[in-house]
């Protein structure tokens, strides 16, 4: 495990390196779903870049990643879920404020997680036990639910969906960065108390395997477990946290 | 004038290492109107501090300043304008993403700009003609409309203000990061093409300042320029852009 998470290390870094000294060449950029739902060239070849590494290293472990569909579910055999940039507007329009991310599961249950910061170049990682920014151990962040902000999806927050707005407004309000995987680097520096959205499983599983080293869960806002399969509404919180959020969020 | 705008550089850094600091220190934190508009006695040693420093060298000049009730009229004479922290819920909550800025007029005439992101230690300022991060000259942002993110309050954008939801649809989304000062420095870094809120004027005079030297315009969003006195709507765009803002925004 050590070596696999060594390994992966060093690929979000070198794939970080590769998406800096890339970025300013022209982009070819696609729409997805909808105008806001971006994918580039660079997605593309970050991903291949990632899953050429793991399937020469380890050819008989598996996939999920956001391009390509690529599905391999996380509960049978080794599965790497991969997101090769997370927050692609932000890294169209702003060139900053954008993420790699990378998790790891054996049979279902998460042995690691990494999440680049890839213009700050930070790289939190954590194996469910201790969390890290680069090589510094991180500890547990005091937080007080009232006197926090909590990272929010835009939609969701402005329809009340489930709550959120009124859950919001028992806190110090709002934030809106635009990339899950930098939500969850200011949870787990305890910037946001809470993130709200509706994500895919390679936006939320490297940020709730770190997480789970300080006692943060990931539910559905329907209830128990994501799926991790597709996307969902999901939330993350300090597990104690969870009946206040809870009397909200339903 | 330089000397002026000299000192206030220098005054603003002093008061950016005060906070960093004292800033671990116990915090003594009042609500002003709401439970999210809060005061902390380091707001009020940090503005005593700026206000003592301008005095002393400056006898005959005077303040508009967010505490202590201190709202001399830009209009008339060398005026002071002071936001000792902005962003006070993340300087509370987050120990991050807060400002301190500095504005000074001259008979209603914005002589100078500064904006201190204290925790990354990056002071923005301009007279106008250019602008500059620390040492580092900036040049214009280049953006395209439609494929930018905005800087948002929270209440205008989820209640339609203004139409600032249907414009925000036009993009490719919002932000919503706390505290005005940072969203100008984003403005200024091109990682935002607006910012759209509702403001006193120390949040927004030293922003408009700076940025218009890259023809950036900040205007009431009710129309005309700001008043200056009192909290109001307004928002800050690339000036060739106000035909296709103004589409919505009205």
């Amino acid at each position: 495990m050590k070596n696999k998470l060594d390994l992966a290390k060093a690929w979000t870094i070198e794939a970080g390196q590769y998406i800096r000294e890339n970025m300013h060449n022209d982009l070819e950029i696609d729409e997805k779903t909808n105008h806001t739902d971006l994918v580039t060239n660079m997605d593309k070849s970050v991903q291949d870049k990632l899953v050429s590494c793991i399937k020469k290293k380890f050819p008989e472990d598996n996939i999920l990643a956001e391009e390509n569909n690529l599905r391999h579910s996380i509960a049978k055999g080794n599965v790497w879920v991969i997101d090769p940039i997370d927050g692609t507007s932000n890294f169209v329009s702003q060139k900053d404020n954008f993420a790699v991310m990378i998790a790891y599961f054996e049979n279902g249950v998460g042995k690691f997680g990494i999440i680049l910061d890839v213009m700050k170049e930070n790289l939190y990682w954590g194996d469910g036990k201790k969390v890290f920014r680069n090589n510094d151990e991180l500890q547990k962040p005091k937080i007080n639910l009232m006197h926090s902000v909590i990272g929010v999806n835009s939609y969701m927050y402005r329809t009340n969906d489930h709550g959120l707005l009124d859950y919001s407004e028992n806190t110090l309000g709002v934030r809106i960065l635009g990339s899950a995987g930098i939500e969850y680097t200011k949870l787990i520096e305890g910037k946001i108390s809470g993130y709200f959205s509706n994500l895919s499983p390679w936006d939320y599983a490297a940020g709730t395997i770190i997480l789970s080293a300080f006692d943060y869960v990931t539910e559905a806002i329907s209830g128990g477990n994501p799926k991790y399969d597709g996307r969902e509404k999901v939330f993350t919180v300090e597990k104690s946290n969870l009946p206040l959020v809870r009397e909200f969020i339903n």
